[in-house]
């Protein structure tokens, strides 16, 4: 056959090349690939990250023949940029396209061409000669080629300023002002973004007349070296590539030097040349390289397109898999798979959730492997970026306890208010973050415990009841239920709770706050009626400014945005949001002086309740048997509160945070059971873990890799796990008690408002709601959901309706006199959602919603690989790693 | 060298295959290309638009060595669907993507493989005949391999509904009903959607255990044959391929089968192979596609990423001519280039704009052209298009002349009105759909003309004089000067109206649009003013439900939005929803019994303004030189007129709408001319051509290839050009009239938004806000603008900074007393674009703008080539060959 398949590889034609200077091709690193074929080569893969960084510079050889110049035109360190000519700035960097042919001309360039590997030249003078030492040359080409190779190139400066200046003085007339050259190099910005240890590679590429055949040579330095002017930047340079030739048509050599610079920025192909020992090697590289790239056909993709950097880079352990699957055959092991897996689409079965079978064994565990940290909970907080995070946090949750607050004092009618809901927060949370297991966690009132308060408030007031005492009771079985819990272990049911229980969950929430408050606002129009024209009083319409226009901004926290976010400065106007929101409602209150229902907060530092201490008594004028009959409430309550903390710990603890202190379910149960105590014998709100605003905290703390030039996804190192920006955070709300005489100017409606957008945020960020919007969709309409791709559409709809029905049956009972066993309810979606293993195949479920703990050990074997093998095989497998959940399902806080 | 250049052409593996039957290879069809190279097949290539359309589809061997069964798993027409296997539907239509390994498997296969050209099998069971003939097999394994080929394939049907119903029995179980297959075949939607004469192309591939060499085999039938079972539609098939093999490791034949289907999707392979001669011609298409291909680096694409159909394809014509630099040196001649240039991007001279030098020389040259046309422009009308086009128009026209009426009415007193603007729209509009050069376009009063009449009566009412007689004499002159003009041919000065021009005025004018709506609802504030709530009456605060709600169906109807619509529900809905807005403002006035101001309509058949007949008296109260002095500012008005008629002419007849009848600068403005006199004699408000609804009249209208399947972009073949449409809008606008009773419950409120609205549409959809935007963006955040790439950002800002300052400047003499003549500083615009070519060079205002008259001619020598060659010549000018103008600065209508 005329072409030969990349892996047979002939190397015939690296032994005829006779240019390569034998004495130094065998002086290879030590940790040389042993020459029993390219498999070794690769499977040293793993051993990339340790090799520097490599930046790589394309300069040209423009002008032939009235004035020849060295011009830089691209530059790559994982992404292309280029010069843009007219614009006189670098583009944006993109995925890299090549043609075909240029990669085959490159390749017959290299293995007729000059091939130094560890060349000992000291500086680029040496270096030169060293290169231009070929036969085919004359002394007098030689001599012409040398001077053109030590001009100095054209760079293309950006200094600070918008305005780009190139280097002004043409090269021959120029004196050489080493000085100069120097600072200039060391002020490009670029060299910020690269980090310490970076080597640079340049590619010399061109057309030169005055050579009858091409001239290719490649060289690796044995020691790097800093070529003077001839990077843009001063690192010392490790490759050099040389590919000249005689005219030829098109942009020959311009195509040829990306190429090679495309393969040098290609991280399997820099660690094996890095460590070749020859030619073979090398063109053995190059035909790996080859074997891997993806085709676009040419009628249907312009090359001209510029791709933009993806999200995700396809992992170079999956390309070595992949590459190991084909030379040797059988499949991998499947345990390699599994471990893939694991680390990304099924849910880690963490320590901390496996069963001691002790009495308080998961605490004391947790305990146990917390106290090791402790030290380092303080140590690791010092950092400037925590600073920030204080003060993102600090708003955020003075903006939770004023909405909370108001509406918590509403609900109770003063019985809670504003200045409880701040010494609550304040106390409870900095009480959670010296002792919880996952201090990164922000306590606050959630909904559905504001849900619940307002039904015990009203069953009170019905029986007439003294609502405190009887919150006493209430809370210290709680507290005695909740700690009954952790005795038995049992947050490592949380296995249990998936996606379909964190959503049903999340959705019936949110669908009480959107209902909530349009029906206080509606109930407001019959307070403060509309009146029409006619009669003596005018009506007053007041319409809360839509918070709609600010969801663009309040989403900005959550991860997935992050890409657009750069600076901190958009982060914190972001977070200022919520404020801003409230600040223009208020104002647009006072102004046009409407008289609508504002906030009630004491003038001074007391109980919002008139005429009670801050103990609560603890029985008051009910009867002694209340406070055992508390315990029925209690038990609802318990279960409520023991689902909203703890799914909301799942999803702070998820894999995707590298968490590396590891989590504390047992222990933060513990905790909120003790705080459970507190406020209840304080009159305070009750508090557990708040989704959201935990989740802003975690990620205004990540660690990333600094150095991410060239559209290069900055990767993510980790989060800042401590326990100081929490407690600094409710220290500072503690003190913020004395804004309370400010707070009163607050109207209600601007509460209700942020309330209903918090109620249509989380609705929305669900993967259901996506699902339900899929219902009313065309399928040609449908967008390109990996779900859809593996899950026939009629299963998805039976899927949302079961869900849809769950959620009507919760909302009737929500609605009926049996509203306060509505926690129980909560308990049945996870029992529906084990039936509905009889309903759908294991495969099906993993797209929809994910695995229960015991049929994820069974997939590996039976359900997961598809039914034909299909040769799409791959992809299939593919998509599965995926990971699955980069949107966060948003419970509210 | 290992790997051959594919430009080396070597043809000894053709020699070498002797399975070809050598009496078949000769009988190629007469248009065969001669032996010399491949250039002569390439150049045929404009012939491709002849050869039937191709559908192909992969049927893959699944199951070995268990349950062998055929299953379609790919299809192809320009784009891949593939079986989603888990969803059991098709994927969307994408750009396919190719391992580099398996093209070159696939050309081994076929250069080692049995190829017959112009096969003369009349059925399915000879043509498998045929292709097992081959040595290799025994005749046992002959029969097996046969019969395996007969196994009816299982197709992924789609059915209408939405849940897909895969070919349920068993292939070797199921009796072989041909009634029932034909039918499943008749009733697949794919059939409907592939035009009638279109052939299809089966190939095989899959994994064959018993086989002890791959055979592959590739058949050209002479005489299409519909395959019974194999395909999925019932076409009759050109090609067949049969890839299969012994057991390998991974996706080897799926993706083999893959290779060969999208090599046969491409149009230039498919051209060669329809003509191809033996093995040889096969081969080098094969070779002439690789050549061509874009290669994606592996460490930075992740081969499994499906990319999205481009918007617009790479055109067929200049891969023809790249490949013909490529292969014969020299480029191709600078006719062509500039030919191809002409189409896109620079402004077409016309003939239309062609001076001929004689009185009214230009309005006859429109007038016989146009008379040609005449008949045609009511037969083409008979297209159920038209009626659907009449309804969006309809409901367009009637909601323009109830604001423009609405709010014309109050800027004059009442002097004019609603009743005049029903009035006059249909008769201004129907008169200039039967006369005018361009019938497309829909009259309408526009914004310009409304602030001219607002600051006409003004001036009268500060001097005490009779409005509209003083009006009619301002008509008289106007139509004057404007048939002066139409004289003079000065209509071939719109030549000087770039984008600078066109941009200024309507960043002007949707200024004033927004200042004035704004202005109104503030002012609205004193009238109906909102009282504290210590006031004995209530304040009413009125505010106008968003229109921005309604931005995005609004836009719709714009042409760049066109990709999301694609039924005409959702574009008749868009084109409701300014009614839908004014309805829902309407509703929530009368609603909440709101005190508005209301739109004043006379109750009767008669002039708004009371006791004024239907024709205005010459002279009324004012002294008889006021009709001299009337001269002065109809010069002004006739300038504004001349500037908003033809900036809109000019965008209505831009090239990229393709329109077959030419324009008729000077017959529209003769007509309009001809209308100013009627509308000023009859009270009538004045009537310029309409950007956005003449706009959207052409998007209703738009010529379409029906059959654009499987993700190609829908062709654009032109507009309906006709006179009907246009004629039945303004007559069914005529007869609403009889609407104005209803009109009287529209409140002020709701138009001055509507208004509003049209100045912030208008105003973001230059291009001139985008670049202030990026004044205020930093580098790193702005979007990577085709601008940007090829002028410097200082130089951009510059252009800015110019515009925003004549644009401060035409708002400082529109605010001062001096406003009168602002007009005239509008045509100081275009002086002040003519300047700018001392500042900036042709080149970057061939970005930022576009080109004057004399530079056009002037560019193709010295300003547009690159400095440099720079190898990356051939993108650059690439570039510049794109359309500069998808996105329509929107005049306001």
């Amino acid at each position: 056959p005329k072409m030969k398949l990349p892996g047979q590889e002939e190397f015939e034609v690296s032994s005829a090349c006779k240019n390569v200077p034998t004495g130094e091709l065998d002086s290879s690193p030590g940790s040389g690939p042993s020459p029993d074929g390219p498999l070794n080569t690769k499977r040293g893969d793993l051993g990339v990250s340790k090799d520097p960084l490599l930046f790589i510079q394309l300069n040209e050889l423009l002008g032939w023949p009235q004035a020849l110049e060295w011009r830089e035109t691209g530059r790559w360190v994982l992404f292309e940029e280029k010069v843009e000519v007219g614009a006189g700035r670098w583009s944006v960097p993109h995925v890299p396209t090549l043609a075909l042919s240029s990669l085959q001309k490159l390749h017959s360039l290299l293995a007729e061409g000059l091939v130094l590997l560890d060349c000992p030249a000291q500086s680029f003078l040496e270096l030169v000669e060293q290169v231009t030492r070929v036969e085919s040359l004359s002394p007098e080409l030689r001599g012409q080629l040398q001077a053109l190779l030590l001009q100095r190139p054209q760079h293309l400066i950006q200094p600070t300023g918008t305005r780009p200046c190139q280097g002004s003085a043409h090269p021959r007339e120029a004196s050489y002002n080493e000085e100069a050259l120097l600072k200039e190099q060391r002020q490009n910005p670029l060299r910020q973004k690269l980090p310490p240890g970076a080597e640079a590679a340049a590619v010399l590429a061109g057309e030169l007349g005055f050579l009858v055949q091409p001239l290719g040579a490649f060289v690796r330095l044995r020691d790097p070296v800093v070529l003077g002017p001839l990077m843009e930047v001063p690192l010392p340079s490790r490759f050099f590539c040389l590919l000249l030739g005689p005219s030829t048509v098109g942009k020959g050599y311009h195509e040829i030097g990306r190429a090679m610079a495309v393969l040098l920025s290609d991280s399997q192909f820099q660690w094996t040349v890095r460590r070749a020992s020859n030619l073979h090697d090398l063109l053995a590289a190059l035909d790996a390289f080859l074997e891997e790239v993806t085709v676009l056909p040419p009628g249907l993709w312009d090359p001209t397109t510029r791709i933009a950097p993806p999200k995700c880079l396809p992992s170079q352990h999956k390309r070595l898999f992949s590459q190991l699957r084909e030379v040797k055959g059988p499949p991998a092991p499947p345990g390699a798979l599994a471990e893939d897996r694991h680390g990304h689409w099924l849910r880690t079965p963490s320590p901390e959730l496996q069963r001691t079978g002790r009495l308080f064994g998961g605490l004391l565990q947790d305990v146990r492997r917390k106290a090791s940290w402790y030290p380092s909970d303080f140590l690791d907080a010092l950092h400037p970026q925590c600073l920030s995070a204080v003060l993102c946090i600090y708003l955020a949750t003075v903006t939770n306890a004023i909405t909370f607050g108001g509406l918590l004092g509403e609900a109770t009618s003063g019985a809670q208010g504003v200045l409880e809901s701040f010494l609550g927060t304040a106390a409870a949370g900095a009480t959670f973050c010296l002792m919880a297991g996952q201090p990164l966690t922000i306590l606050s009132s959630t909904g559905p415990v504001l849900v619940f308060e307002r039904l015990l408030f009203s069953f009170s007031r019905d029986y007439s009841l003294d609502y405190l005492p009887f919150r006493l009771w209430v809370g210290i079985w709680v507290a005695t239920f909740c700690l009954a819990l952790v005795a038995t272990e049992a947050s490592v049911l949380v296995r249990y709770f998936t996606r379909f229980t964190e959503e049903g969950f999340c959705a019936l929430i949110s669908l009480i706050f959107i209902y909530d408050a349009v029906g206080k606002m509606l109930s407001l129009t019959s307070a403060y009626p509309i009146q029409s024209p006619g009669s003596p009083a005018y009506g007053c319409f007041c319409q809360y400014p839509d918070p709609g226009g600010n969801e663009s901004q309040w989403t900005r926290t959550e991860p997935k945005d992050r890409d657009d976010i750069s600076s901190m400065v958009r982060k914190v106007l972001g977070d200022f949001s919520s404020v801003l929101a409230m600040l223009l409602g208020c104002g647009l209150d006072s102004f046009l002086g409407l008289a609508t229902p504002k906030l009630t907060v004491p003038s001074e530092f007391k109980p919002t309740l008139p005429g009670r201490g801050w103990l609560v008594s603890p029985f008051g004028t009910n009867p002694w048997w209340l406070s055992v009959a508390a315990a029925l409430p209690a038990l609802l309550l318990s279960i409520l509160i023991f689902m909203d903390q703890q799914i909301t710990a799942v999803i702070l603890n998820r894999a995707e945070y590298k968490l590396r202190k590891g989590a504390g379910f047992h222990l933060d149960l513990f905790c909120v059971a003790l705080l459970m105590l507190l406020t209840s014998v304080l009159g305070l709100p009750w508090y557990v873990s708040a989704t959201v605003i935990s989740l802003a905290h975690m990620d205004s703390l990540r660690r990333e890799r600094r150095t991410c030039a060239l559209g290069e996804p900055c990767s993510f190192l980790g989060i800042r796990e401590q326990r100081l920006t929490g407690l600094v955070v409710f220290i500072l709300t503690g003190t913020s008690i004395f804004l309370a005489p400010v707070l009163k100017f607050i109207p209600m409606p601007v509460l209700y408002g942020i309330f209903l957008y918090m109620g249509v945020a989380a609705m929305s960020s669900t993967q259901f709601t996506k699902r339900v919007q899929l219902l009313l969709m065309p399928a040609k309409h449908q967008p390109d959901l990996l779900l859809l791709r593996h899950v026939s559409l009629s299963r998805v709809h039976l899927f949302t309706a079961i869900q849809l029905a769950c959620l009507g049956l919760l909302w009737i009972i929500k609605s009926t006199p049996a509203a306060i066993i509505f926690p129980l309810t909560l308990l049945g979606l996870v029992g529906v959602r084990k039936a509905l293993e009889r309903v759908f195949s294991p495969q099906e479920l993993l797209w929809l919603d994910e695995l229960m703990p015991e049929k994820e050990r069974s997939i590996p074997e039976k359900g997961l690989e598809p039914k034909y093998s299909l040769g799409g095989d791959s992809e299939h497998s593919e998509l599965m790693y995926q990971p699955k959940a980069p949107e966060i399902n948003i419970s509210v806080n």
